[in-house]
């Protein structure tokens, strides 16, 4: 298999640097503090549709090829990716497909369809969605672009530990959540060439620690009903990712569903900025200790920022 | 009297530069489409103690000379103003008395605490309020600083208004929510010194419209029962701030409850920034079209963002 390297990363940020917004990079006495050493947070929740998933999509977009690209883009996805890659492809001009389970919320459903995304709907299992994505590009041609298992899309999810690197300085670790590892796996790569001496972690909710079991059993361990508010960190290691990680990564962690809500509340108050719960998991594992770096400079991904402002996790 | 001038302002600028955040300027380009304008938001929810109010204080705190500083300073509040007097306070080394009413929210009462301000409770009443201010002056010496009828504190929340006017460049007008009117005051004083050209909007709750009301009256109409989730807006003008109020804004327009929600939310959805009710009040005046500002370039000064979490207006 081959893998992606720090080259397909300095290369994604020089493609995609025009289409997405160069992130701040925020800090916090009180967070400090509370953690005892110095965070550097990237903050992804004001990239371009909430989530540093614009990063990858747009790189896989905009490689393709101009005859490959007129064929436009499909994924499976409700989520992040599906309006990263909608507006992605909206930039580019070429149609996107989004396959989509029918019980999709609306208010995901409007936000694709409003970056111009074509809506395939189909029953709400994995093989429906399969066998739905495959139709759809047997129909039309499409290039699928998966949410994380994709070297393009890896490679442009590094750029923000990228940036994140050259505007901190030395960083003796590097912290982001871990759901299917594109996150972790581009961090990976980007540490690797540009600040070989930082350690990187992945953090994962305790209730949903796949990535951290298949680091241990040396396998993939599917992620079975996974249990947790992070929703963005649902599923699965895919094959190109757990090489990656399994080759680099320090460790994984994990924090508790009440170490994550109190997490994001706390860069809520603080910061004054608001994260999606995924986003706040590498503190919660700083703050409960499960993770301890104590001391250093540390550097940490802020995921994204899509959120049910009517449901959150302390209103309940 | 004498009405602080633009050179205040200026001296301010100086004088706290060292102790205040430079709170980063925003834009939205979704927020941009809805209003018809290009908007320039002064993120001050960003600012230490989480408002524009620790410009003023500080402003006032180091304005002192050494032997008034030595009595320490005073006041009346429960709100951002004691936060921002008590750190502004202890930045100089000199103590902070605050005033507070006894049925002041728990979370207030540590917020002054934990910047280090002295509190004294008092009878939830004006008078008893004013009676426990003046022991406590007559009793320390200390130095009475109001939250808004105070040139010194007028100037200091003048430098948001300079450095957005600084780094957005040319501007047709400035919009900015009015309780007390120091924020506006100040803002009109840097907008007469650095941006002649702009005009200069306050904007309150119409269920706290006092300031409106006293710009068509002609004289000071106190605010008595306002009604508003815009809980930093609910004082009535000062002589200070009513005579650079009545001389120099535009006018003042007014925002409704449903409005203020609205705009509050959707700031934090699309610029996934947290900021209080009160600093929506500009955007809901923008979006309702009670002030119409189309096609022209808007700074808008997001005041503060202090806010409880747990109690937010659409959670209700």
């Amino acid at each position: 298999m081959d893998l992606p390297r720090f080259e397909d990363v300095r290369e994604a940020a020089v493609r995609i640097r025009p289409l997405v917004h160069r992130t701040p990079v925020l800090t916090c006495a009180t967070l400090d503090r509370r953690v005892g050493a110095r965070l550097f947070f990237k903050c992804e929740n004001f990239q371009k549709v909430g989530a540093f998933k614009f990063r990858g999509a747009c790189n896989a977009v905009f490689s393709l090829d101009a005859a490959a690209a007129a064929r436009g883009v499909a994924t499976h996805s409700s989520g992040n990716h599906a309006q990263a890659l909608a507006l992605a492809a909206r930039l580019r001009g070429i149609p996107a497909h989004i396959v989509m389970p029918e019980n999709a919320p609306g208010v995901k459903r409007e936000a694709v369809a409003g970056y111009g995304g074509r809506i395939r709907f189909c029953a709400p299992t994995l093989s429906a969605r399969e066998a739905a994505l495959e139709a759809m590009v047997a129909e039309t041609g499409a290039n699928f672009v998966h949410p994380y298992n994709d070297p393009r899309v890896i490679a442009g999810q590094g750029t923000a530990a990228l940036e994140l690197l050259e505007e901190a300085g030395d960083l003796d670790a590097l912290v982001v959540p871990v759901g299917g590892g594109g996150l972790l796996s581009g961090t990976l790569l980007a540490a690797r060439g540009l600040a070989p001496r930082a350690r990187v972690w992945g953090v994962e909710p305790a209730g949903a620690d796949d990535a951290r079991r298949s680091l241990r059993e040396g396998r993939i361990v599917p992620s079975v009903e996974p249990r947790t508010i992070a929703d963005g960190l649902l599923t699965s290691l895919g094959e190109v990712t757990f090489a990656i990680i399994s080759r680099d990564v320090e460790d994984i962690a994990t924090a508790s569903e009440e170490g994550i809500a109190a997490a994001m509340r706390l860069i809520w108050e603080r910061m004054k900025i608001v994260i999606e719960p995924s986003a706040a998991v590498p503190l919660a594992a700083l703050l409960e200790g499960t993770l301890n770096l104590g001391g250093l400079r540390v550097g940490v991904v802020l995921s994204g920022g899509n959120v049910d402002l009517a449901r959150l996790p302390w209103s309940a």
